[in-house]
């Protein structure tokens, strides 16, 4: 196996990402809270040597009950009990950096990258909505720039506090009745505008350093975040064009503020939809379409566009008069993706839905699993992706069908792992570094 | 097996409870972060066929790191791992009511309970101490009586957003596309001195309803918070009239304030030191007395006495003008357990040390399987006791002892359960009734 390799990462979400899924008589509507079916999920992606898997969070009840399954276990304590039940893929939980602090959050990361020997990933979100806001004690969610300003304070000391051990800290001397050594031990002493922390962590430093960083947001404060510290980006793009744009910015973006453009790995999202025949491919989509319930899109679409209820009409296109991304304090770049979807296609309102209710405005593509490969190669090889975020439209069968028809082609053409490298962290397994410990003063070599 | 029955909780602490079994050459100095040696501890305490096992916790680094080991993995991290590798055991994590959210806390013991299948348990605690205040943004440890205010709002929140989804509120009718009954979901909209919240939990009522609630402080504010809340409450007692005193005065509190006393279950701690013979006994628990560091011992008492540095003398007594537990912030049950210890049994400060080695306060006791037994049930059958935390001085070897030899003594004397039931949940194994839920009107009977 020699070349560029691929990253894939299978992003888990209940019965699957199509809103409809769980409607599929396949589909057990517990699975939300069934650790077997996310184990079951955990195998498949570690049959098909995926990198990682990846689950999205927010502290808050999303949406009514009456239309799909809401609520989750909390990510960190699910890919504990995955840690168990698995050997290799790597372990990526969502949290927020509004609603948790510093201390607990860096120390729970840390102990996961512990547990699972080097597998920890943190998906840093800001979290839009005054949903979650209220949770916390706020009236509002905090305005996006200072949410962010807040994000990087954040990650800031958490990385303090995840190097405030030197690797060889522990002494274990037990002749002369000395443990630990005091002098590689380094209290971060924060005081800044969101956090007074004054260390250090009460967890030794972890196999990886630190978990490895991941960011999802693509508005201009979310990629200006991403290119200080995102070690891999999440993200949503609809065209090839589109993509490349955003992995050259994102790129350079990584050069300009001093960093290896290499260890920051781009992965667009796609919602494959696979049939041994194009018509059968379409034919899955279509039986999805038909179980969604057109009227609970519409309500959530007014939600996510700040319309009031009642404005949009199912068989109409969408107002010409929406606001621009900068007046929107909640996830702009979502905003933005949707409205340009809507407006390039020129799509009513009803088929906006459909074209959401699979990806939420991630790339959704029925075919062959050729035909996916084929996708897959092109976005990779031509300067749009170092890998894919995979997002079934269904769960567990949608996994089941892509490491089964999907990756075995990836395999034949050299572009993905055929087995898992002897013990790896995954930070090495996505190719980057270990961290070195910025208290340290580093070697001249 | 009829009759009362004994509760056995296992305190599971690195190496051992007692401060020197790190430096025994049959222990492991990095236990505290191997997943590992709990899972081996966790299945000897099954082994045991203990009702529980238990993490103490504080987030702050504890002590210098010469002395001893120091830092631990999260404990509803490492509970969640343990979950996956036991079937039958309570997994009782210890968390601060100071130092976290109640939606986010609320929402990480429910999804334990849920991975578990209902098993968990909270030893909920208010976090004495400035270092851990100063890793939340606080210059000092707030006053006693505030942090105890605190964690009965913390608990009235936590239990509405366990109660805010009613068991049955997922539908799951495919057929209509509704997936759950929003009329049976109720969020606390709770608005108090210390927390804004909401809700509801983004998490489906879970099997206990919500964790064992467990309490150790034993001040006056402590007592007042269990009789109130607590189902289990750990405590520390060097004599059987102090331990009948504190359990006559716990059930009569929990009695008035409204409960079935019977519904708070008393677990003294007990350090066993086990040995074929009372001189085997007694020469192990010399053997660890000889392992202690004597100077990290005097900084420790002066810092729990709140005495300048250099202010104690190794071969003399405690001094005679401590201030009264009054005037402590702190650790006030812990503070005058141990100034009434050295002045009852008139210690000297090496041998105050040498007590405290073993159990930081909790009742140490070398002797025979038989010895142990008998104190047990003593304890047990004349009003101190509704079962023991027991904390192995040495681990594992100390827990693989008790369940070896104590363990079918107490069976054999009909105390102790001699299997697990089918399927129980925590809160069954303790005797306790699964709570309703307090937005529905309790039927009538």
């Amino acid at each position: 196996m020699t070349g560029r390799q691929l990253h894939l990462n299978a992003f888990l979400m209940n019965t699957g990402h199509h809103e409809a899924s769980w409607r599929l008589p396949e589909s057990d509507p517990y699975a939300h809270v069934e650790l077997s079916h996310y184990v079951r999920l955990a195998r498949i992606a570690e049959r098909g040597t995926f990198d990682s898997l990846f689950l999205a969070d927010g502290p808050q009840l999303w949406s009514n009950l009456a239309q799909r399954p809401a609520g989750a276990l909390e990510p960190l304590t699910l890919l504990t009990a995955l840690a168990t039940a698995t050997e290799h893929i790597g372990l990526i939980a969502t949290a927020s950096t509004s609603y948790n602090s510093p201390y607990n959050l860096a120390r729970r990361f840390a102990s996961l990258d512990i547990v699972s020997g080097g597998r920890a990933g943190w998906n840093i979100v800001t979290t839009a909505g005054k949903e979650a806001a209220r949770n916390f004690g706020l009236a509002d969610e905090p305005p996006h720039a200072e949410r962010y300003a807040r994000a990087a304070e954040f990650l800031d000391v958490a990385l303090k506090l995840w190097d405030s051990w030197e690797d060889d800290a522990i002494v274990a001397d037990k002749a002369a009745g000395v443990w630990g050594d005091d002098s590689k031990i380094h209290p971060p002493r924060h005081r800044g505008t969101y956090f007074g922390v004054a260390g250090p962590l009460n967890v030794p430093r972890t196999p990886q350093g630190y978990p490895l960083l991941v960011q999802a947001g693509s508005s201009e404060d979310g990629r200006a975040f991403a290119a200080r510290y995102a070690e891999a980006v999440f993200t949503a793009q609809q065209t090839l064009a589109g993509a490349q744009d955003f992995y050259a910015d994102l790129k350079s973006r990584a050069a300009r503020a001093g960093r290896d453009p290499a260890h920051l790995k781009v992965l667009p999202g796609i919602v494959p939809v696979l049939g041994s025949t194009e018509a059968e491919a379409r034919a899955a989509e279509r039986l999805l379409e038909d179980h969604i319930v057109y009227e609970h899109g519409v309500d959530r679409l007014e939600n996510l566009l700040r319309l009031p209820a009642g404005t949009l009409e199912l068989d109409g296109p969408l107002p010409g008069d929406l606001p621009p991304e900068s007046a929107i304090e909640g996830a702009k770049s979502r905003y933005t993706l949707v409205v340009e979807l809507a407006r390039r296609d020129r799509l009513t309102v009803r088929q906006l839905i459909g074209r959401l209710g699979g990806g939420r405005g991630h790339l959704t593509f029925a075919g062959t699993p050729e035909q996916v490969a084929d996708r897959i190669e092109t976005w990779f090889t031509r300067g749009a992706a170092d890998g894919f975020n995979i997002m079934p439209a269904v769960l567990p069968s949608g996994l089941d069908a892509f490491v089964e028809h999907v990756v075995p082609r990836l395999r034949a053409r050299g572009l993905f792992r055929t087995e898992y490298g002897p013990r790896q962290t995954l930070r090495e397994r996505y190719g980057l570094p270990r961290p070195a410990n910025q208290y340290l003063t580093p070697a001249v070599s």
